[in-house]
């Protein structure tokens, strides 16, 4: 019988998911550190949650469930899974009154969307999602850009990172300083600028009917100067219309560095777009600087959506890391931490007769917090060592007849070679070192 | 605008999130203690995977998700959310030769059925499955007994919970024994003994048509003697043809103490039938002795169902910790564990010139492995402390005027009542202390 999975989805099995989870726990470390609650919401919503909240190409790609009984058969939804993890949450925000703002919450969970499958493009995917909600000021944005640098710190990827920065607002302003009719088309193909150049982008925005001196104008607005500062100075006297938002930014950088974050891997940049049209004022976004995949997180404040429920303005930033990116960026630079989950000691079965003292041994090294792997299938102990280095382990446990009457272990060290006779005690001494 | 949640849903607000995570983080410890590797599978399967997989009853219970385009607008469906982490797991097997033989693999995901919504039932529930495949053996039977013991212990109810074990061979041979023409039917009856008990399973039992000489045989054989070691020699004698199974029991129940389980707190119970009808040897259940919730984990030998796929028969055997009925005992019995994620101390902000002292404390104390959260908003210092006594702090630092110019912080114990002036370092450590 032929079994598949369904189109654009995977499983990850124990070596991936041992990945994942080493990624995930350090990240979840470090956004309790800045004291981020956990929350989680169901897989799906009602139907009329999602309906008109991700215009009309994302709302082709929402998974809706069949209702269940006679609906159903006439073909009728009134579920549908979650599409991201910010709608939910603006929900949540909508049905709880009694939370207290600033609200700071992280969300791991996955998200559907039925999007055409492609490279490195599933139609399940985990998101990481951190937000604080219901407090506008800088100080909020800047925390969002110190969790993002200290995750990328506690991943092992300190130094090799750039964050972009940019506000809404600045591009607004250049926008109306360049007399762009369609503010939304423009920094869509703005956006574009680190895929096709800006040869490339100016030649959308000729066919889009700029003419060549708003785009040369536009050019020079985009500039972007010799450090952070330069960059700012050069915007206020451009834009005087975006002095509130180069004001936010100067903020933002000072206040993230006091909070500990690698400013010097900030780059201010006025090119910086990003593509949802929710942001109200600062955006920013992590690229690689060694492994050129494209952005691995990024975020924003966007003060009109969470409260599309509650029925008034909530201001709200927030940031996600990509997870599937962050695991390539992670394996092509060899520095995927290592998994608590990850079994250290295997032990074999010698006979039956050593069969017990094999489970007692497995015990004890248990007890005392290594983790095991008993063998517990009938082959033979040749085979059982094939099984263990298929499995990658580090140690490997024997226990002979000789080894049963004196009360020993052989453990075998499997990256030397090497191996010792010696109790369960110094041998979970010398794994857990 | 009124939004609701998806009937039979429920948000995981952070105090819930908490616990659950405090709850799941140790158990993966000790499902990684056990060699139990991390699985994950995507949250929908193709229809035909499941369909067919859970029975009628089962079967209406499936939530179908309409294809995309065409065929959804006629109603079709392509994909089902997955209803169990069995059938996922089989379809693993199935399509994974690579994966080498006893494969031992966790999964802690939600799942989700269209019950008619009730007290303590929803339609999305996280299920904690441990599963080992490819092995017959009672060896493994009793691993899934000692990870049950040493999950429960891990979570605190050590010595306050009983494992009932059985083995369905053995109900066979009573139903054979006591002439049950319909053996499914008798073990349903048999399931209820805990709610309705031996008069209430009499009744139905009489209504099924059985005689009052079989009801009475039934009973003899279905006798819990003064310990395992009676009842097993009770179940040997009464029933030759449940010799294997009896055996299997016998042998389960010397390995599972071998390994560390508390054998004082497995009880052999020839009642217990377990609903599922795919199990095929050893059937266990654990209840909280202090808490009547029904079981809060079980388990058994079906060797008959993994294979579905494969196209051959693959033995397994494995358990379920269920965890929101755990959530409930460790609730009633104020056993929850710390959670890992709860933010620790609350870094108030006085006044404007104060901020950044605040910002590089609360920057000292994350470096330093403190979990804190820093005020974000632009209240006072009262209704600060307000908000951080609502979330339960344990500590509050202020740092006004004469803190910034010591370079000290206030720490405020919040159990105690006690303040000290100090530095972060000191802080830190009294904290983590």
């Amino acid at each position: 019988m032929s079994v598949y999975l369904a189109k654009g989805t995977r499983d990850a099995l124990p070596e991936q998911m041992l990945r994942r989870l080493a990624v995930i726990d350090r990240l979840r470390a470090v956004f309790a550190r800045f004291g981020f609650a956990p929350l989680d919401t169901p897989a799906f919503e009602r139907i009329e949650t999602l309906t008109g909240k991700y215009g009309d190409e994302g709302s082709k790609l929402i998974f809706r469930i069949l209702k269940r009984g006679k609906g159903g058969e006439r073909g009728e939804c009134d579920l549908a899974l979650r599409y991201d993890l910010t709608v939910p949450l603006a929900r949540v925000i909508a049905m709880n009154n009694q939370l207290r703002m600033p609200f700071k919450r992280y969300q791991i969970a996955p998200v559907w969307r039925a999007d055409r499958p492609a490279k490195g493009r599933f139609r399940e995917f985990v998101q990481c999602d951190v937000d604080i909600v219901g407090a506008p000021g800088a100080l909020c944005d800047a925390e969002c850009i110190a969790v993002l640098c200290a995750g990328f710190d506690a991943l092992g990827l300190g130094g090799r990172y750039t964050i972009k920065l940019n506000d809404r607002r600045i591009l607004g302003a250049i926008a109306a300083a360049v007399g762009a009719e369609d503010e939304a088309a423009l920094l869509v193909t703005i956006d574009k600028f680190d895929k096709i150049g800006r040869e490339g982008v100016s030649r959308e925005l000729a066919e889009r009917g700029l003419g060549e001196a708003q785009i040369e104008r536009l050019w020079e607005l985009l500039q972007v100067g010799a450090d952070n500062q330069a960059t700012l100075a050069s915007l206020r006297d451009a834009l005087p219309e975006a002095d509130a938002a180069v004001s936010t930014l100067t903020e933002l950088l000072s206040a993230a560095a006091a909070m500990g974050a690698d400013v010097d891997r900030i780059r201010v940049d006025p090119r910086l777009a990003r593509g949802l049209d929710y942001y109200t004022g600062p955006v920013f976004e992590v690229v690689c600087d060694d492994v050129p995949i494209g952005s691995i997180a990024g975020g924003g404040r966007y003060d009109g959506l969470i409260g599309m429920f509650a029925g008034r303005d909530i201001p709200a930033v927030g940031c996600a890391f990509g997870l599937d990116r962050i695991l390539v960026v992670l394996e092509e630079l060899d520095l995927v931490p290592d998994s608590l989950d990850a079994a250290q000691v295997f032990v074999t079965v010698y006979d039956a007769a050593s069969k017990g003292a094999s489970m007692a041994a497995a015990r004890e090294l248990r007890d005392s917090g290594v983790r095991v792997e008993l063998y517990l299938g009938e082959a033979k102990l040749n085979k059982q060592f094939r099984l263990a280095n298929a499995r990658n382990y580090g140690w490997i446990v024997v226990i002979g007849p000789s080894e049963v009457e004196n009360g020993q272990i052989a453990l075998k060290d499997m990256r030397t070679g090497e191996q010792q006779t010696c109790t369960c005690a110094e041998a979970a001494a010398i794994v857990l070192a």
